[in-house]
């Protein structure tokens, strides 16, 4: 068998739902199903079921991807890789989401955060292709950043938690408090969708374009992504999310990273050409799930 | 000759002065010299004669490293590599250093901004030996932080302008509208010498280590720590520069990181041994003078 015809098992783990995809790309998923995030036990196991079924119809898989809401510990050589590190999601803290699966499934196991996973599905099909140092940005119920740096995702110590950076708050003009219950007013405690919902009385998806909530969204973001720009340089910025993927919300974040950068990073793609700098992503709402594929082609080639 | 015998030049270039050096590493530097920094003509002038001279007595050099002030092209795929970039810094806009240095020395040259240099010469032979991702971060005139993730120094669109950052700015408990000509109370601006200078009066290197100025120097400084952190989730970060490696500081910056961070990195290296994880420059104030060789010893091997 070709490299081609390799099936790939993809797990996008989130907060409310797990998305589990089987197929090669973009343009080939399989079979695709929703599980309700409940408990450990539950939603993986629903899980398996869904690709051992898959297997029986469609063939084997050659690896599993995993790209998960965190903590967790994506590092292969520690001893609690594939952990979900002390979270306050009840049930799923310390649980061995990689051995779970690995009872079930003697396969290479991919598995990292959820946005690192959509920033490595942005790099082989999307809005980063080509690219080697650029961050996937996700605004939503919460904020995450994944980052890649030289043509690798990052870990470090652990993994980027990008949400939690301090940015100014001019309690003046905004007297919210922020909710972040680590942070209070982190950058995710002021713009995720909890924040805008707590700020002005209704839910995000409810506040019409000419709300002045979406100035105030459009400032606290570009303060955030300004930040990252001087702090990494990124190539590019991918920007998606239920909060940070209207389209009506870019072109006010393009132009407040510009007021604030002020021409200090003297580059076109910045001064110029901010429209191709900060950008949707390019696979859409599907970043996370073809992550999760793009992560198990990963783990499979590295094997 | 084995490879122990080549022998480097480094600059270490900065708005004052420029640092040159001759030899292999921390405990072999054979010749060094400064030489002020006055127009490109006369400093680059001297580095050279100072190379030339040197060679005639050591012998020949195998490559030169060159860590510079930026803002500077450190792509060798761009059209204007080793060019610094406009500068406030007056007659050294769009000067071509590389290519200077090119017309008198046949040689491999590497150029990088300062604080990656530095970066390097840590990861060589300092306090970052081991690691794959950590900043550099020096806090003096100015603010500047080198990068290296995934085990290179990061450039991506440019390079990093870390010290740019917006930080939370309390002007009830610090008025002080802050100094950076393009941001005014960005990290730079509030928290580098001239800042110090100009909220408190008196030069920072004559302020007491009771002096008020220190707590809200660390409370500044633990902020754009913070948020490196969850930003690049570096394995340890090194702090150095005039104001930056005062060792009655370090300590304060330790404790208001942990308490910015109130247990969200759930990583022991920050939690418990954060004396380890946030650390002063293991080659002291020569981390740019021997990033420098490290640099002409990278662009050796790969060339």
């Amino acid at each position: 068998m070709g490299s081609m015809t390799h099936l790939f098992g993809g797990i996008e783990g989130g907060g409310t739902k797990f998305i589990c995809a089987v197929g090669t790309s973009p343009e080939d998923i399989r079979r695709q199903t929703r599980i309700s995030t409940t408990t450990p036990e539950e939603t993986l196991g629903a899980a398996i079921a869904f690709f051992q079924d898959a297997e029986r119809d469609l063939g084997r898989l050659s690896a599993l991807g995993v790209a998960c809401f965190g903590p967790l510990d994506p590092n292969p050589a520690s001893p609690t890789f594939g952990f979900i590190l002390p979270t306050t999601k009840p049930g799923w803290s310390n649980v061995d989401v990689v051995g779970i699966l690995r009872s079930a499934y003697d396969l290479p196991i991919g598995f990292d955060t959820d946005v690192n996973g959509a920033a490595l599905g942005e790099l082989t099909w999307g809005a980063a292709q080509g690219l080697d140092t650029f961050i996937y940005l996700t605004i939503g119920t919460g904020i995450g950043g994944g980052l890649m740096a030289n043509g690798k995702l990052v870990h470090g110590l652990l993994h980027p938690e990008m949400g939690h950076i301090r940015i100014p708050h001019d309690k003046e003009r905004d007297p919210y408090e922020g909710w972040c219950p680590f942070h209070k007013d982190c950058f995710e405690g002021l713009a995720s969708g909890p924040a805008l919902e707590a700020r002005w009385g209704q839910k995000a998806e409810t506040l019409p374009p000419n709300h002045p909530a979406w100035e105030l969204e459009a400032h606290y973001i570009a303060l955030a992504l300004a930040n990252y720009m001087v702090t990494l340089s990124p190539q590019r910025i991918i920007l998606g999310g239920g909060v940070g993927g209207r389209a009506d919300l870019l072109p006010r974040v393009r132009r407040n990273v510009q007021e604030l950068l002020n021409g200090y990073v003297q580059s076109p793609a910045i001064t110029e050409k901010i429209e191709e700098y900060l950008v949707p992503p390019g696979l859409g709402n599907r970043a996370g799930t073809l992550g999760a594929i793009a992560l198990a082609q990963a783990v499979y080639k590295n094997k």
